[in-house]
């Protein structure tokens, strides 16, 4: 039985963070959805509402948990008897920079990450993206699950 | 007939700037230098500053359109009856950030975007590199057009 | 007035090569497929198999013409009185390759350049992994034309 | 259950390769080591030799299979009832070439395909380059395992 | 006689900046850490402290010495006669920001700038990352020398 | 004092790798460059005659050694007493594989490498598309010293 954990800070979840998700759920016997309780930057959406967004978005998977946590995710991770922690990774994304993590993570605790490539479909899609694209008036409703489109448009109104 | 348009912060424009807005005009029949009015983070020139120094620079073209925008690139570009958008791009500048958004930009409204290269006279030479450089002292004559070395000298002293 | 040329193998052609060439038939008033005559590797199609399946794929775009090359680029350009040489650019594809290439072919007879990026939905075609794949007794029906389909099928029958 | 399935050449297997195999059987209830029965490349070592050496190195693992295949690696893996494809990835190795094959390989079949990073220790060790040093009489007996170096100097004597 | 200068904050040393400037002092006949005064950023050590951190860690070696500056870099290098700058460089780190100031320090004195490769032992090891995973409380005594250990415990107490 | 090797196959000498080896032998006290005998792939110009082209392009330096060698750079290296092998580096080539070349040679035998980047002016100028572009009928009589453009028009001849 393997125990995967997915990071991140979904802030807000879109598209592309779901299908990773979902892929893992169906390779893994569990996905612990790890959500950053503050991210380095001031985020759009609270905790409490980015962990409600991926809920309603997943609802229908019965081996995925959600859980926030801070500190370091090495720690985390251990804590939950997680065996490998899995990260999306889009073409072009900051390979460099996640290797880097990887490496650090595997030489604080020996836990070890997989990259899981994004589909195709949502190469261009991030969170941050998500967000900018929104402010400015454009429309996201294909990019993120429909509660997050609801959630953008009531926080811009 | 083609309409290209060269979107940009310019703050300030460089030898690299002018250099791909004078090849773009050579090759497509319009072109539509598109000022961000209000860049993410302070520039150093106004939005005025930014538009009157790219006009001194390009004043012999006279296929070459300044204007403001802000809002989504797409949204603009529509207006303008823009066929393709034309970004400078660098050896090894952030040519994945760049695809993001063109696909981005093709996905919001169906907008096209190419990517010119620089020449490699002014591969090295950014916006944000002349403005550190020419701020500790550093001769920046030769890297910008002649109006903005004026302005830089003006601005700084 | 615009004339671009597309160069490449097409040994076959793919989707990603023709969503390429029917966007740049979009945004240029004439645009010139440019077939390589004697690609550095054996080609699996010869040179009149390659244009015949880029003909039947383009059939109703009129302002394409199709034409073989061998030699220079740069001299078929001028010959053909081409403003811009436009290649397809993979999210990962030889970026460095494909500047050194246009910035030598800017220094022999400054002709310009741009890059156009492939669609998301192509972004994982290629010649080269369409014939391995189909050599392979793996389904390319959907990642070519028609026509290049059933001629795969036919010369690996 | 998770089964995890790890393709290469292993031409020789290094300590690279053995240091991915054996961290997947930590994390994967099985685990499927694929070994191409025809590289693209005249192979240094027959692919006996290969899963022999393979064998030797991995002799204290018992949820690790070894087995050859031909053809195309997400029909071997259906067939094998493989959850996910793990690909092991050095710093720099060729991120862009292996993204591409994931993502035709989840076109194909919806095979997953998820990276492991290579321990640091082993960054700059790949088969061809432990073949190449072997032949220009360098010492790679730290680079691989004990049955590898004993056979790199039978074939090279 | 070859003089180096290797520059950057150092806030704090790691154990690969150290090895990095034990490896520079073994191959040049002098060797000036120049220690930015007040880098872009918030630094967590003043600059009295990073130089005396960098000394402790290089005290057995009598061809280094420790300097402070702001200005141009190449302001300062040609004041200390340097004939070339060394930058380390870790797999994936900002290779084309470090080029790019390569090329313009070499444009603005002729400056001439080279890269050294960090260990691969210490390829994940950035200051950042340090003073990031010291802050959330996690290990990092095997990274950096034990005075800057020592220091980083007693600033987060 | 400070002996450094250039390593490379010149096959044959460009612009680049001159410009690279004047700025070395202004840097190090003796330069000792170190000619492939043997390139992997059949080369254009004889070894003689690639030693003979870069003795030209060099005359007037009396701290450039010319050595041909063959088997393991590291162990050339150390016979001539070498403190640091100096490889170009051009945006966007090979960064990955020299980094791996260099680490591998760090192993072997503790040989250091440092990477020079080449100026923009040559960033686009290789061996191979040099003789690519020679053999298509290019003029390449300013990307290569004058004693080489003969030495190439003769061999096309």
């Amino acid at each position: 039985m393997t125990t995967a954990m997915c990071p991140g800070s979904f802030d807000p979840p879109t598209n592309g963070h779901i299908d990773i998700l979902r892929r893992c759920a169906a390779i893994y016997d569990r996905v612990v959805v790890a959500v950053v309780s503050n991210p380095s930057k001031n985020s759009m959406f609270t905790l409490g509402e980015r962990i409600e967004l991926l809920g309603e978005s997943l609802a229908d998977l019965d081996n995925v948990d959600l859980a926030a946590f801070d500190g370091l995710l090495v720690d985390f991770a251990s804590e939950q008897a997680v065996d490998v922690v899995v990260k999306g990774l889009r073409a072009g994304s900051d390979f460099d920079y996640e290797l880097q993590m990887a490496q650090m993570n595997s030489h604080l605790r020996g836990m070890e990450t997989v990259f899981m490539p994004t589909s195709p479909d949502w190469s261009f899609v991030s969170s941050s993206l998500v967000r900018e694209v929104a402010r400015l008036g454009g429309s996201v409703g294909d990019l993120v699950p429909a509660p997050v489109a609801a959630a953008l448009e009531e926080k811009l109104a």
